[in-house]
């Protein structure tokens, strides 16, 4: 495997777009800004939608599934939704040979055709709360393709819940918010910030959005997954109302919450490094390969026997490579599987049969390891375990030495220019204040922190006074 | 629950409808030809997802995901694939708020999308074979909408692989109808006829069809899913060559195989009743349900804590439904999910609690049992796998009553005229014979059994020779 990934110092952008491309996770398409998963990508995807959608269900979610296509009028009800949404649809002009009477958007999220049928479906207290998702592709419009955080069309969930009241509606965009938290760090090993978006960054239609924030190791902000508290805003544009317990009619109350394969590329630049991708041990669909090495026959035949024990144990409990091909030199071996990130690597030559070892190889650490081959299971068992928690860390780590608080507006400035990390800083909530960040830095809001401690300040823009810090960054 | 299921006797038709509205499987959209799965029906498919998947993995393919959208031009590049597909697409002119310079289609199917693809990653035999698949949407117009049976988008698999010779690839397309018939058989209890498809019947771009039949209740046929030998007509069409391991260039050799939601049609006309849905125990994700029965408190006080030992312990082997609503009577309870098709209730009154026994009925017979407390899971567990067997075979015994040899065209047509069943009849193999079916009794050759017994006979239309018979039907 020749190796020619872009070293992150070099070009970040390219490093990348190299980690993906060589490492077969995805490829251009020929329909512009459309992209391709190849299936080392889609494994990645495959564990995100299993493992949520397990905790969507011990939460109480089933799945559905509505239609692609949205008649143009739905998008209309909604007003400020059509103005956030409709610019960056693609249109179904043309149906089985004959113009269209209505034109069809082809969805870039789905609350209207998901509400016109919550109508048709919500009669009485008794029917709610609806607690629905979907797996689905949406399409927003993009021209400027950026591999799995920006294409046109991608692949997501999207949580679209009814309910009677207000608290329960806020409880759930807040409970979804929780399990897109846990999940990013428990799974993904990625830490993130959990907060209220400010009302200019909010979902077009929402009266609260709520997001999870991560620091990308160029120590820009990538937001990973959002909730939002919609009120009765998509239930009266589709007038969908019930029979409380007290007789009356009352307006439904909506959530929606969703995250999309752009957490794949969350995943990428959270962890990998220049030799390639890395993944955390339980976004791995095969964490183990083994590759035996030899010179000649008689070491071939030993070697292979012994590794060959290890595997069988190996595979009683993970989804194990075992790389015995003949045509390639261990080195060549080694580059295509730090590539494709593949957690472990245990490496077994003729030394090591005589020693009764193996050479283990953690993807994060790149540091060989002799271990011994009796109690090889437990050993492996723990070292991916520890592998998944330490990598968590460092991301933590990382994400801590690149926050500061900042006062002074000025040194706000420098730090944003010199791409420099999260900002904590006094805001006073005017909206004029925000678009400072944005026109002279080109950064903005992430996040109003939920565990933002209460602290008397002065906004960093205007001096006003303000009772807690945001974070403001460049972000993706 | 009040049961408003229109008989099959009366309205066979109007029975699927209401089987599907009433039993919460789907529902119309308002967008014409498109339906809404609803969590009862998605259900069923995520069962299918889950089992097809696992099947595929164990033999050896993996998933990727392709784009939604396929340029105008590539649907021309195979001449056939066009002429079948092209008339029934949907269309995007409009994108991002622009017209596009070149229409784009939605996928009816992504052969093209992906051999455009393959292009780039085919040079050698060693990236032989790919075998890979794709779960994802499609549309193909429809303005005569069947609930799951026939709708503009649907929901299936797509497999599409790549091979250096043709007798690999004619073994792939063989094995994955065979995955399909065991699929069918062991999971949805329809038995099924594997067999060739006539040059009229295959599918637009392939050298063979494949497909596997099933028998309706109103003994009809229909095609539960197909696998296709392409040849190497997608590689000329987007003149992907390999290296072979003589150093010639040489075209590559295609299959694509798959089945869809019309899959959950099938489960639904196989099994149901008069009483609404009848699912096999392997298509239930919730497969038992318990219903405690009580006329004043004490009563219900010693019930619930009888029934609920049971729902514990049951709910360590399955995804039990307890349902101790107050506010509706038993029989009401029993409707309800008899309509959803719940395989086993499982009934707990007072007497039953002295007696230590609890009533249980089989959706499938719908007659009361009374068994033992004791050992009650391992009751169930054998009751629901008698009954997953015992559906099979009174498919399989419908099909067999309901399929005929016929030697005489008129005791033909008066046999699909009447929707008699299967007929079992020689062909020469001239289409003009085949077409005389079409017009005279608007039936089809649903299938040359790869099981048919080699049999001297005459064609049944033109009387020339034929070496075994195929199966003659109407079909969905």
């Amino acid at each position: 495997m020749a190796k020619n990934v872009t070293p992150r110092s070099e070009d970040y952008s390219r490093w990348y777009t190299d980690i993906i491309l060589q490492g077969k996770l995805a490829d251009y398409s020929p329909v512009k800004g459309a992209m391709v998963i190849r299936p080392n990508g889609y494994a990645i995807w495959e564990l995100i939608q299993q493992n949520l959608d397990r905790m969507f269900k011990e939460t109480g979610h089933v799945n559905a599934y509505f239609p692609l296509l949205i008649p143009e009028s739905f998008m209309h009800k909604e007003a400020e939704h059509v103005e956030g949404f409709s610019p960056e649809c693609a249109v179904v002009t043309i149906g089985g040979g004959q113009v269209l009477e209505e034109k069809l958007y082809i969805r870039p999220t789905s609350e209207t055709i998901i509400w016109s049928m919550y109508k048709k479906w919500i009669m009485s207290y008794r029917d709610l709360p609806l607690l629905y998702n979907q797996w689905a592709n949406v399409i927003r419009w993009e021209m400027r393709t950026r591999l799995f955080l920006r294409t046109s069309e991608f692949l997501w969930q999207e949580g679209h819940t009814a309910h009677a009241t207000p608290e329960e509606t806020e409880a759930e965009a807040l409970k979804m918010l929780q399990v897109y938290k846990t999940f990013a760090e428990e799974y993904l090993a990625i830490p993130v910030i959990a907060g209220r978006k400010s009302d200019s960054e909010k979902f077009a239609g929402a009266v609260h959005t709520y997001s999870i924030e991560a620091m990308m190791q160029d120590r820009k902000a990538l937001q990973a997954g959002t909730s939002h508290n919609l009120g009765q805003n998509f239930a009266k544009a589709f007038d969908v109302k019930f029979q409380d317990q007290d007789g009356q009619q009352k307006y439904v109350y909506a959530t929606s919450w969703g995250v999309s394969t752009r957490l794949i590329g969350a995943l990428i630049m959270a962890h990998s490094d220049d030799n390639g991708l890395v993944l955390p041990p339980r976004m791995a669909q095969r964490p183990i390969v083994i590759v035996p090495i030899w010179r000649n026959d008689p070491e071939k035949e030993s070697v292979i026997s012994f590794a060959d024990s290890i595997y069988r144990e190996l595979k009683t409990g993970w989804n194990v490579i075992f790389d015995d091909r003949d045509q390639y030199k261990p080195g060549y071996k080694f580059a295509e599987w730090e590539l494709q990130g593949i957690p472990l690597r245990l490496e077994i030559g003729p030394k090591d049969v005589e020693k009764n070892q193996v050479v283990m190889v953690r993807r994060d650490l790149m540091e060989k390891q002799f271990i011994s081959r009796d109690g090889i299971f437990e050993i492996v068992k723990n070292s991916l375990e520890q592998m998944q928690i330490e990598m968590l860390e460092k991301a933590r780590q990382f994400r801590e030495t690149n926050s500061r608080n900042f006062d002074r507006y000025d040194e706000l400035k420098d730090f944003l220019a010199a791409e420099g990390g999260f900002a904590h800083v006094h805001w006073c909530g005017n909206p004029a204040c925000e678009t400072k960040f944005k026109d002279d830095s080109n950064a903005t809001i992430r996040t109003i922190p939920f565990d933002a401690v209460s602290e008397d300040g002065a906004c960093i823009v205007c001096g006003k006074e303000s009772g807690r810090r945001v974070i403001v960054a460049r972000a993706y």
